[in-house]
């Protein structure tokens, strides 16, 4: 590759998807944001994303640079292998070759990835866990979703589905997920959980951004609902460093734009449970919303490597 | 390698070793017992592994063979990229260079690998795993541990501690677990957790095997306690595969000798708990408890071929 080359890039959301023109060292060249439009069903999501892509190398051409790659990533049940979007609640998509319409479409090699496990690529590699070996990226938004990356690769699992530590039981009969399993992680910590609860509790509804700045304030039920997400997603990674043992927990999300509020007690909490574990360090993401379509640009370029 | 070749194999448990002669092919030519001897000391255990390794690489001459490799697996904290026994409970190393010890005494190459990762590996390649890529096998014993093989390969983790399926939280505020939190898959669902918990209800103890008849026999509270069980591996099993999603879990251990009677409701169970997960076969450990020296030996294989 030469410095004029350019990924395309794409992270497709449920309402918006992130694009970008990458330079193969890792540099934003551009990026663009678009409406998924996810209601006209998967089909024509497709379209648009195809679009895109397209509209993005011909932004790279009429820039002097050559589009050498395209990488897409996409949430829910990903077979990154045969490059097939399986299943996805809020896309849409259920066992589309996006990989193979993707190099169809604009002439150039494609990879498909799963948005967290893309995003955690780009974390663990050119993010807050740079350096680390082995990184548990754990996105807690609307879901909690992880990854696992080691030296540099995500682990996919045999499906496609690995990574989903928002469904680990951290409260067995606790409130119902969205999976239809009461307890889940994502069920009592995620971002909907702790307006949900706060809700539940108060009696009026409140995001989880005015549930945080209400604790900070010291109202005393906001209070108890910022404590209970605490313990609880300390739970949840205690959980999971005893299975994965990484060096580097890095927090997306936008639970994690809560910073210090979430990280110290949350920090504290995690301690107070590793025993025989080594315990982690836990940072906060530091890509913030564009990770997903960075690691998006990483997978197109390994691909690009392998071939 | 030729066929006359030989390798060295010793898993060094709490109580006892089992040492092997492995042709490279994996076929077992010789085992051994030993026991562990712990209460005489990190040093004294250490002595007596060598010896026996010496013991069996003399065994292989003498029948034809030539010794070319060691592999010892450990319980414990191991660091394999180093070879060391970092931390072992029940053995009570600390820092153990085996490997080189190993190299240095028997002039031979040398790996160290952790003993339910190196039984997870050979369950995985030639035992109740083979052919599926990704495998999770889950030891059921006096406590609960596993090991994530995929394509061949054991995760390890950042400091050797990966895999440690029986502290992961399923019953928050339950019954305290030797690591010193309350809830751990192991303080409630092990073999001695089964034993203590008929012991609590029925004021009178028995093993889980006991607890396991009496349960077939129709007895009711040993029919609560093995039901109890089985829920509680069910949500340690299906957080596993929400985290890892391997295509077959393996269940090993003293407690999966219980067979049927384990596997069919436990299957049951955790099949009612996958949701959006992709269900993973549920099947019962093939190389008994020579699993973790068959482990040691591949071990050592892969060593050489890396060599």
């Amino acid at each position: 590759m030469t410095s004029a080359d350019a990924v395309v890039a794409l992270d497709v959301g449920g309402t918006g998807m992130k694009c970008a023109l990458v330079d193969p060292d890792g540099t934003v060249l551009h990026t663009e944001r678009h409406p998924t439009g996810a209601e006209r069903g998967p089909a024509a999501v497709v379209d648009t994303v195809l679009e895109v892509a397209e509209g993005l190398a011909g932004k790279a051409r009429a820039d002097g640079r050559t589009p050498v790659a395209v990488g897409i990533a996409v949430p829910g049940v990903v077979d990154e292998a045969r490059g097939v979007a399986v299943w996805s609640a809020n896309v849409g998509f259920r066992d589309v070759p996006l990989r193979e319409l993707a190099q169809a479409r604009l002439g150039l090699p494609a990879a498909l990835g799963h948005d967290v496990r893309a995003g955690g690529l780009a974390e663990a590699r050119i993010g807050a866990g740079r350096g680390a070996g082995h990184v548990l990226f754990v996105a807690i938004g609307t879901g909690i979703a992880a990854a696992h990356v080691v030296d540099g690769a995500a682990a996919v699992g045999a499906h496609g589905a690995a990574g989903e530590i928002g469904h680990i039981l951290v409260r067995p009969g606790g409130p119902r997920c969205g999976c239809g399993r009461p307890g889940c992680l994502e069920a009592v910590a995620s971002a909907s959980a702790v307006g949900r609860r706060y809700a539940e509790l108060a009696g009026e509804p409140a995001t989880a951004a005015e549930v945080a700045a209400r604790a900070a304030a010291g109202e005393a039920l906001a209070g108890q609902v910022w404590r209970e997400t605490v313990e609880a997603l300390a739970d949840g990674l205690a959980s999971g460093q005893a299975l994965f043992d990484v060096a580097t927990i890095v927090l997306g999300g936008g639970l994690a734009q809560a910073g210090a509020q979430l990280l110290d007690p949350l920090r504290a909490a995690l301690h107070e449970r590793m025993t025989f574990h080594r315990e982690p360090r836990l940072v906060a993401a530091a890509l913030g919303d564009e990770a997903g379509c960075l690691g998006a640009a990483l997978l197109a370029l390994d691909d690009l490597e392998k071939r």
